[in-house]
């Protein structure tokens, strides 16, 4: 792993393997059709027939109030405008970086997924990493920091921002004028999530942008949409910077996406859920008999990490090891986006995979654990 | 017409219509399908069986071969790695404005689509007019220009930069170790700017960077591709960028867009240019009558100006009679990022829409533009 190299730079290296290596990098939906899913998409091509027949917004406003209801977030502002369909949560993301003022401090849940943090870095933003010790504790920062950036559940811990804390959160930034922003992308599959943010930052007051993924729930080939929703009290240039990215996102992806969250309320998320926690189970299995553990036993988000002990090989020996063996997972130290040295005891397994896909690469990498450890 | 709108927010406010006004904003296609696109809009459900079943490397490169062939570019650099697939060219053009180095000056060409020279601006570079005089004169800029971008064809004009325009300006910037930069999102539609400009480009020993877009071409609803393409020479840092942007494109897109390619070659290109062709004849029809013309009536892509004469109503006046009476259309003052002003009398329409919008939007248009002339 070079210095340069982000995670996404190796998860675009693993989708190029021309060589039939195994992908468990990206934390994209990449697990097989379930016969519902595949009913659904049998119909795209009357989606196509709907999206020149019904106006656009009608079909916006259906898709953003299915998928919005489907994961609990009853309050959010859906049909006033104020949710915008990007291409994808990344984009969302860039949009929001682009819209703080330059130069202005901001504080980043830490460790989360490097591009989270490189993208408010690329807009010219002042980063301090705000643990998830110091979240868990309350320890909100105060000035300079005008915006607190919480991933919710995280990437890769899965941990979840409990609803006090949030709470917390919202009137700590009401009382120093800083904006609360959330990327929800993961949170549709993580109940505990699902509670109403919405809610919570509108009953405080607070002034909050928050982001949501369709991407991560459904194996639609990056058929999908990044929402971007901010608050009647938002006054960034939002919609300026939005309308320089893109136009509109499209309808037959948003009418694909209504069909899908009503498939999840009526048993696509049990579903999705049992196949992600027979991998993680298959995970652990595989590596418990050579003395390793998942680092977050609890998390319920479509990736798991792998805790890697002090004196053994690190994550960075592992991964190239297991690179000659065909199989691609994340070393973690790019999560650590402000001291990456402490994420060099993890890797990161994706689980939205198909079975088998999981299964070797977990064997896999216990044998090359237990091959290296003896070299070391 | 604020000072701040640009054009994008106009092509959302017309796109956000909910009383069912005609949008004439927008270049994207908007056509009906024809029998031929309804066939392969049916097969999109086998495409998902197989972005499953193939790696996505194999997928990627036939679509960006059966394209790019299609428009006549046998030179791009299909299966190298130089190509990157976007979700859009407006992303792919993000993606460059990235990688430029900040604070760099840039000749961009004058007028065109306002987004272009906005992209490029919020990236931190410095920008100059590349007026279209000046490209037919062959009058390049020198330092400290150390980039130059053409639209080719040019949005709105349509205006074809000619293959020997072409070559002088690589071999300039050869000399002065600039950057070509070509946005050829509407090329697809005329064959006078098919010719191969990678071939071009190579000959002189350019380092170039050429955006393709298939959005203008199907009327997909927002299902397309932006493509990146990028000479050996170029030592930007491009992959470092998209990685920050996304993952990968659709591969079940980048299906359709190779269906899309192979009947572009089999009739579909000559079924489009009539549909368009059709609809530039109306709008001619409608406004001759009352005095008016096209501003480019050589133009073959799927928008046309109508110029207005200095001593009747501009653009701004007739753009706002018109959103009245139901009908959105650009008015072209922001396409001269450089000097808005000289754009005050022409305004935009697409043609990429069925018949019978275009011909009640040209006729309206006619009906406001004579009580306009009557009232100033």
């Amino acid at each position: 792993m070079t210095e340069l190299a982000n995670l996404t730079t190796m998860e675009v290296d693993a989708l190029s393997d021309l060589e039939g290596g195994l992908n468990l990098t990206d934390g994209h939906a990449r697990l097989d059709l379930s016969a519902e899913q595949v009913a659904i998409v049998a119909r795209i091509p009357e989606m196509f027939t709907a999206a020149t027949r019904s106006p656009f917004p009608a079909i916006e406003t259906a898709a953003h109030r299915a998928f919005l209801d489907a994961i609990g977030q009853h309050s959010a502002p859906v049909g006033s405008g104020r949710i915008l369909s990007c291409y994808s949560s990344t984009l969302a993301t860039d949009i929001v970086a682009r819209a703080l003022p330059a130069g202005a401090t901001i504080a980043v849940l830490h460790p989360t997924f490097d591009n989270i943090a490189d993208l408010f870095t690329t807009r010219g933003l002042r980063l301090v990493p705000l643990t998830e010790e110091a979240m868990l504790d309350r320890a909100w920062p105060g000035p300079p920091v005008s915006a607190v950036v919480l991933t919710h559940p995280n990437n890769p811990t899965g941990l979840v921002t409990p609803e006090g804390h949030l709470r917390s959160l919202a009137e700590h930034a009401v009382r120093h004028g800083q904006t609360v922003i959330i990327d929800a992308s993961f949170r549709g599959q993580v109940r505990e999530a699902q509670y109403d943010t919405y809610a919570v930052l509108d009953a405080a007051g607070a002034d909050w942008i928050t982001i949501e993924d369709t991407g991560k729930l459904w194996p639609t080939h990056e058929l999908k949409i990044g929402l971007l929703a901010y608050s009647e009290r938002t006054r960034l240039p939002i919609e300026r910077a939005f309308s320089e990215s893109l136009l509109a996102a499209s309808p037959v992806v948003l009418q694909l996406v209504e069909a899908l969250a009503r498939d999840w309320v009526n048993g696509g998320y049990e579903r999705a859920r049992d196949l992600v926690e027979r991998n993680r189970d298959t995970v652990r299995a595989a590596i418990e008999p050579i003395g390793l553990c998942l680092a977050d036993p609890g998390s319920r988000i479509s990736v798991a990490r792998i805790g890697l002990p002090q004196d053994g090989p690190d994550s960075s020996l592992l991964y190239k090891d297991m690179l000659e063996r065909g199989v691609h997972v994340l070393p973690c130290a790019p999560f650590h986006w402000a001291a990456p040295e402490d994420g060099l005891r993890f890797v990161r397994l994706s689980l939205a995979r198909p079975y088998d896909t999981v299964r070797r690469a977990a064997t896999t990498l216990a044998e090359a654990y237990r091959e290296l450890s003896a070299t070391v």
